[in-house]
């Protein structure tokens, strides 16, 4: 509503998000450039230092132009970031999917916290000095978006989601980020924890849709960093029994050490789904009513299937493989639900009060612990399967 | 509770329907004897005529001792039965699933309605002359079985359900049956359309766990009986727009008249699903939520998967192939879920209360009709696709 | 984030709503001005002419200036207006809740739609002649705020309301409305049809958040404009059997025009609410499962709450007085859920798909209509109750 | 299904567990009496001494007839049983509702555990010396009865409730019940925890209907022992953060120790209810999602509707006077939800999951234990609020 008389700004109408984070404008700057492991940016703790994987493969150390936050920004310190199973699929793979492509120059990392630098106009509730958990996706949040306008905004088409190609990641020194996808995290939660809170989300948003319940019976297969953190959402919502299945035998007991009352299957190749199926609730003493898949694995969910109650659910949190069968007439003569999860939304405001409240400890998850500069070592590590790793982290 | 000096009879501890539902018993019955098609009883009303499919892929009439009615029990003359096509299943392929094989002789018909000609003893709320449709399904009902006890007594491992191997069907001039499992039907209501209540039960069932909302766009894969079915409740439950699919026109002309505002699309077969899907989506003018799959089929339920919104559905109502692929990544990245019904709960007095109300008109699906003695003719059309029966009724 | 050498404007950060629909703006323009019933004004087709209340419980016409579309903005000629309840209560009552309240002259109307005539900066998918419903709310859809994130943006304190004060309603020839919250009606849905979506948006809401079925047993209390359109609704999503209850038997025959299945009960004010309920039992032939309560009285809930199943739920669309009482101990000992409904979220799509596919016909709501320079005498007309009016219409 | 030439018994057609527990049986045999506190009857272990209270306030030990097994039952011997508030009110008031009226000597307890001491005919699951809790209520279970046949076998018109007039109690030595009915209880669980499986039962109950999640802010209203368990359920489920409030500051204290994160609020008389919701909001840092009110006070419901969020719920599980008043103008503008729980179903199960697999402690809220013989001591403990009592248990 213009009157002549007035001159109130016209509310906006778009998005700029995509154009705002454009990560061209990283990629054209003159400040940009990738660094040699004795590059002198290295030693400079001023230097926006990130790591970043490209479509030949490679993972290196890049310098990128250090930022200045806009209106309803922050610049955050990243003190911490975990790097996720598919930051290593990007780098090694270059693809997840049809349509996330890495073709230049991505910055990693989306599991970050850190603290507040500086912060744009207009911001009120946030100042330098805070302690933040960054959440990594900002949607368009435009009213014509039905996802953004119905609450469900992991669907936003116009998503940015940092260290998706093309966006550059926060695996990074210097983050510019909207404060509304800062998260405030107390004192006693550590910057290690802000950034586990990430695959902590991806939990919760799994758990909250499968809707598992005070008591019931689950079933988490596989025993890597998302099961694990289900394991640890599943056990502090009130699931028992909980049984967790791997084909490691070290995964399992580490599963063990995080929650004692967990009751474990070590998977042999050579069985068949129902096999695993009959074990898994031979370990409950009960059938299941929800498997929460965290692999993607065809063999893993139909063992889910088996392993099912009439009417129960196996909620596929897990990345797998694009084609899969599955058993239907089983399905239809069980009620056998099958749901799947895409990210997250809303889920970080939880997370944070369930690990201040101490119904969740994300300490134990991290394994491995590298320097900013040393990021690159740390992708190795987490990459190799001999060494263990559950969360490697990269901190500065 | 048992006190020396008082003679209560104890309440009952288990469910004594497998037992006293035991086909063996009509089998060794001495008036049981498979009917030739000029056999006397044939002319005889008051012979207890069924018919029958068995082991070699026969259907005929038999002839049943007639029944009198127990403690809790009614005598149902039945007036009309339809014809399912797990009637003809049974008769053609003598198996559905692992589990349910014709072995002998076995009575078909679970889509019955009739009038009550004889109450057993205790019975109250029944009297002779009502009108009923007949639940084909008698689950135990007993405390300690979960399905029973938590109200999803379809799930129920122990139930006769007639016409499911080993027990005989309604397909009968007279059928005992426990009035619980009777419903009775109002004077406006006919016994064809009672008997059509079966398969409604069905497509409310769907509907129900499908969550389907007013206003919802849905697809409805398939325009066969389940299909018509399906579109009269989705219909009347204010889904819009509806969209219905088959390989056949004149089903989907049919479907046409049964609901003038509903959307077609003729599928070619050399479609691909997500071409097909891109139809279904133009027919509708949006995408849709929920997917309403009654043909079973990979193709179908592939179609249905890409014709959805974010967060969409695809209920299987339909019965097909045991092992099948689905698209896991599609489904992942857009948070499809996929359901399964297995019969139906609870469904006929709410199906009554649709019809008798007006809001579901069953009787257009009604394409043919047989006396009981021509059951035998009946069975060859319904099995004849180039007859384009939609509801083949036997009536008595 | 602002680099150095870019120049990208920053996304926003907060809503600028509130002030950039400040009323004071019009309220201080030189061109405001209260009209004379005789004013030259209401001749010319190119003023804005308004319909305003003030703190002094007068209503009368007045002149806007004529705004511009900003970005993101269309001007839309408003075509038809219904007067709501709330209307006549801000006018007659001056306040609502103890919030609302009118201080200063306050454009009233809220149930529009008309075409658009200017479109601004940025506007892509709509166009100058598009024919258009106003979502009346504009939320600040700001990412820092829950409602507005979780997608249940009729929470948001930061709204505004058109005609709620202090903002203007859109009772008004020239009405500027952000596009986001502009809804396309087919050329086959009338204005008048565009206008009533709002109430059905209160409806469908109420219906949404109360989980009608379909085959539910439900009563509405109330058979005026937010009552029956309720029964459009309920009857559209199959609930049966429906009971209407009202005090006066004009609104229950108007009742049964609009659907005749509908059981209508004329409740007596010497009635208990026990006795009444027993009457909706008997006219329902079953107990009810969701009592849709339209009037907000405390008998009307009370009576509402009797007519129940174990289980069941009332659920009010009405507003009523502050203070209640109700019966807590056969809530109790019955299950019965008591919930409530303050406008609506996500409603306008589905209301349009409901009434373009001709499954909701709101037309024959519409009982009076008067053109835009009469508004004063409408709204004497809605508020009179010996008039029998339902909707009043403003046309232009 | 009656054939002549055979003789299946028929099913069964009716509850007739009212009848078999007919408690004039037991008030009419040879062997009642009522017990002086001297009686020799005291002395002797295998006399089937009980508790009961009558219509004239009194309460005293009876002696009943030792019943047998009769088919479908065991005979338990009753290990642990906790007093309720009912069974209080029952001695001190006589009456509960409008229909539960103590007429004539009425055995108490319904909160029981013990040893199975013989078994019926028929009976296989079970055997002499399995461990198991009582659930107290047995449900007609019949087809025809809508709430058994649904899975709400708490609404049952036709429920035998042990302790609820006219049925005696299980706080009596030797009881008779339907093994369906019985749960089994391993070997580390108590009886003393399998009596408290009751009350926990009534909590879990209301926390699933309450739809509590995994990090939803929380309060409960009230520390008593429904309260408390109310606690150990929701921290079970990971509500987070937990208030409670009370008025007796060692209640709290008591609170405090059972889950020592738990925030506490001691209510003063004096304090209005928003004045005491703002506390509630200060002790929790946020608006309260579910408030879980096990008080039933006017004053505590109004509080507990003041705290919390927009479209936040009250859920009562706690039982108060008949009528009362809400702020219904608050409830409508903030979606209030308001829901009430009545006994429970299909909790026993669960709660037996969930204690031996150590996620609730139930231990610490037995505070009081006497021997059977001392039972009328236990009850003047459990009515005296100066003795500070949570749960008093009578154990033989």
């Amino acid at each position: 509503m213009v009157l002549e008389a007035t001159a109130v700004q016209a509310p906006p109408l778009k998005s700029r998000y995509e154009e705002y984070y454009n990560p061209q404008l990283v990629l054209d700057h003159p400040e940009f450039r990738i660094l040699d492991s004795d590059a002198p940016e290295l030693k400079d703790k001023n230097a926006n230092v990130a790591c970043a994987y490209n479509e030949k493969h490679e993972v290196h150390l890049i310098h990128k132009p250090k930022p200045k936050a806009g209106p309803g920004e922050a610049i955050v310190h990243v003190r911490s970031t975990g790097i996720c199973g598919s930051d290593v699929h990007f780098w090694k793979h270059g693809q997840i999917g049809p349509t996330m492509i890495v073709k230049d120059e991505t910055g990693s990392g989306h599991e970050s916290a850190g603290e507040i630098i500086e912060i744009g106009e207009d911001v009120k509730n946030f100042k330098v000095g805070d302690r933040v958990a960054i959440e990594a996706g900002v949607p368009c949040g435009q009213a014509d978006c039905d996802p953004c306008r119905t609450g469900r905004y992991n669907a936003c088409q116009r998503v940015v989601f940092f260290s998706t190609p093309p966006y550059h990641g926060t695996l990074t020194r210097f983050h510019a980020h909207p404060v509304a996808w800062l998260h405030k995290i107390p004192d006693h939660v550590s910057f290690e924890e802000g950034s586990v809170l990430e695959p902590l989300a991806v939990a919760l948003a799994g758990l909250e849709r499968a809707g598992t319940k005070l008591g019931d019976p689950v079933v988490i297969c596989g025993a890597g960093p998302i099961g694990l953190v289900t394991l640890l959402a599943a056990h502090a919502s009130g699931c028992t029994p909980i049984v967790i299945t791997d084909l490691v035998a070290s995964r399992l007991e580490f599963a063990k050490k995080l929650v004692p009352t967990v009751k474990t299957v070590q998977i042999q190749r050579e069985w068949k789904a129902e096999e695993t199926a009959e074990k898994i609730k031979a370990a409950a003493g009960t059938g299941i009513r929800v498997a929460l898949e965290c692999t993607g694995f065809e063999s893993s969910i139909r063992t889910a299937i088996y392993s099912l109650l009439f009417g129960g659910k196996v909620f596929v949190i897990g990345v797998g493989p694009t084609e899969q069968s599955y058993p239907f007439g089983y399905c239809s003569a069980n009620e056998i639900d099958l749901q799947f999860q895409y990210r997250y939304a809303n889920q970080y405001p939880k997370a944070i009060r369930l690990v201040a409240g101490g119904l969740i400890d994300l300490k134990p998850l991290v394994t491995h612990r590298f320097p900013l500069e040393k990021a690159v070592e740390a992708f190795h590590v987490a990459s190799d399967p001999t060494q263990g790793a559950i969360k490697v982290q990269i901190q500065d």
